[in-house]
């Protein structure tokens, strides 16, 4: 494993990002660290044949597999490999905590800077599949200065990056760097066996309407008359169904196919499930940055105008095609 | 690429399959080659990173992908290796030929022998999924004889072999050998770095009932209440949504759970899709021998109980935990 990881399209960052050198910490050590971090993350899950409890849970309570602590502990071990990302948390260990950094390896990108990152990440989204040999992703989050809490998420969380999984390795990298006059870009990666990551498609974009639909916690609407009829209703307009039950995968799908809505709601019975630091505001992010909508399905104002004000803070989410989401909100959120 | 390939499965193969050594060269060539190119398949997919149209339509008039065309490919060069399948078919060629084998390679299991077997294949489904780089997967039916066509598919097709396409590599190998005296067997084999196939789980089983249902074209639904009453039915009563859109993950899920039920029917507006010979009957054998069922939702006859008559043949599908597929029947057919 390289310590100061390069590839092709490192080029592609620099053209996207300020020349200026302030993020050139960001382009040379930050994102080719976390990238490298999911080819780590790829290759132990190819060889991890036997997913089973690892015997513990999370802080949340959840029951953690082999695969989490793996995943969690290659992810930890290439932050502690870069200087400049001074905090993290994770969906694992959920508290802010300053990074303990290894011998900083002698790569230019480690030359003295100002830039100071706090990435707070999921190391593997999608449990409940993974057993099944669906495909699962990682979440990374990556947010200016020294903690992501109560910082304002439309400006403070400037990257985000979704390691995918599947047959191949795949990733989406999201970047909206403030005041850099700079459009937000969202880029599909693609790693080649001799771990050098590609740009496979510079720009995905999500088209206002769409056909897909992703129904999540579907059971909800066994007690939710409005999300129900929403349902029904894309399937008496013949819109297709695809639901992995994976946030990564799902709104992937609709990044790739460059359409397609995913509702997640809360109602009385069902409580919110998706993390605000680790899910919500960094897959809001990727949306986004792809022309995308990503709202709260109670109130739905979007997931980024809300600070972030404790690890554990839930939501749901309504998010992909602009229009399809102001649909959504138009049914569940103005019916009510 | 070994030209006899072997691996610690063998020895299990060989403790569920006849020891009088009838079946020698399908536990010593015929399943290790199939197995191998499965393995060569997810290999290319691994490395398939402009999945593309490949300028081509199969003889169906569906469009084809590179990556059809490639695993199509790898697989014919590895039936060409293995002397005892002498005819084969695949959805992307999709009529019964003579193999024209290589050099027979100097390997015991390629002595002369009484076997004689027939392979179709759908060599990669899920094509509407794989730009998104969810899971994927390939279909191998193996039949005793020199046809597969108008035989009983209960007793003829003596094996089915399911690839899966995932963050790892994995494999579905169902056995059902007539006359052997051994019960069917159903197990989950993996794939490990040095390209050696363990068993994962000797035997696959699908509960009588299911909490989990995938509703294939849902589309349909608008036009048949029968179908949308039956979904609806589900979220009332609160089962969990999977949904890939690929026949492989689908039932792959099912059985790696331990449950589930998987609806795929035909209504006036809707033709059937699903192939007999490359999807319906390898995949019902699938499912019979982790003692689940899979019917005709037409008339809810098993999908094996009727021969297959021509490589186009298609029909609709539900299958998987006995009980579930039993009220679907009750639902769909018996209360038209």
């Amino acid at each position: 494993m390289a310590e100061c990881p390069s590839s092709s399209f490192i080029a592609h960052l620099r053209s996207v990002l300020p020349k200026d050198g302030t993020r050139e910490a960001l382009i040379t050590s930050v994102i080719p660290t976390l990238l490298e971090s999911i080819a780590d993350v790829a290759e132990a899950l190819r060889n991890s044949h036997h997913v089973a409890a690892a015997g513990t849970a999370n802080s949340f309570g959840d029951d953690q597999l082999n695969v989490d602590v793996t995943a969690e502990n290659l992810i930890r071990s290439a932050i502690a490999r870069c200087p400049t990302i001074t905090t993290a948390s994770s969906e694992e260990d959920p508290v802010e905590r300053r990074v303990q950094h290894t011998t900083p390896p002698p790569c230019p990108s480690s030359a003295p800077t100002s830039e100071e990152y706090t990435l707070a990440f999921d190391p593997l989204d999608g449990s409940s599949i993974i057993r099944a040999n669906w495909t699962v992703g990682a979440i990374l989050s990556l947010w200016d200065g020294p903690t992501a809490l109560h910082q304002p998420p439309a400006t403070a969380q400037i990257a985000s990056l979704l390691g995918v999984f599947g047959p191949r390795t795949t990733a989406i990298l999201a970047l909206r760097v403030p005041n850099s006059g700079l459009a937000p870009v969202c880029i599909e990666l693609a790693l080649s066996a001799d771990r050098a990551w590609h740009v496979a498609t510079p720009q995905l974009a999500l088209a206002d309407t769409a056909r897909y639909f992703s129904p999540a916690n579907l059971r909800a609407a066994a007690e939710d008359p409005a999300y129900l009829a929403l349902v029904t209703g894309y399937v008496a307009r013949r819109y297709t169904l695809r639901y992995a039950g994976g946030l990564v995968p799902d709104v992937v799908h609709m990044l790739v196919q460059g359409e397609g809505v995913y509702v997640s709601p809360v109602t009385a019975g069902s409580k919110a499930k998706l993390r605000r630091l680790y899910e919500l505001c960094p897959l809001a992010l990727v949306v986004e940055c792809a022309r995308g909508r990503a709202v709260d399905p109670v109130d739905g104002r979007g997931v980024l105008e809300r600070e972030v004000r404790g690890c554990d803070e839930r939501g749901g989410l309504v998010c992909g095609s602009a229009g399809e989401v102001g649909g959504v909100v138009e049914r569940l959120v103005e019916g009510q």
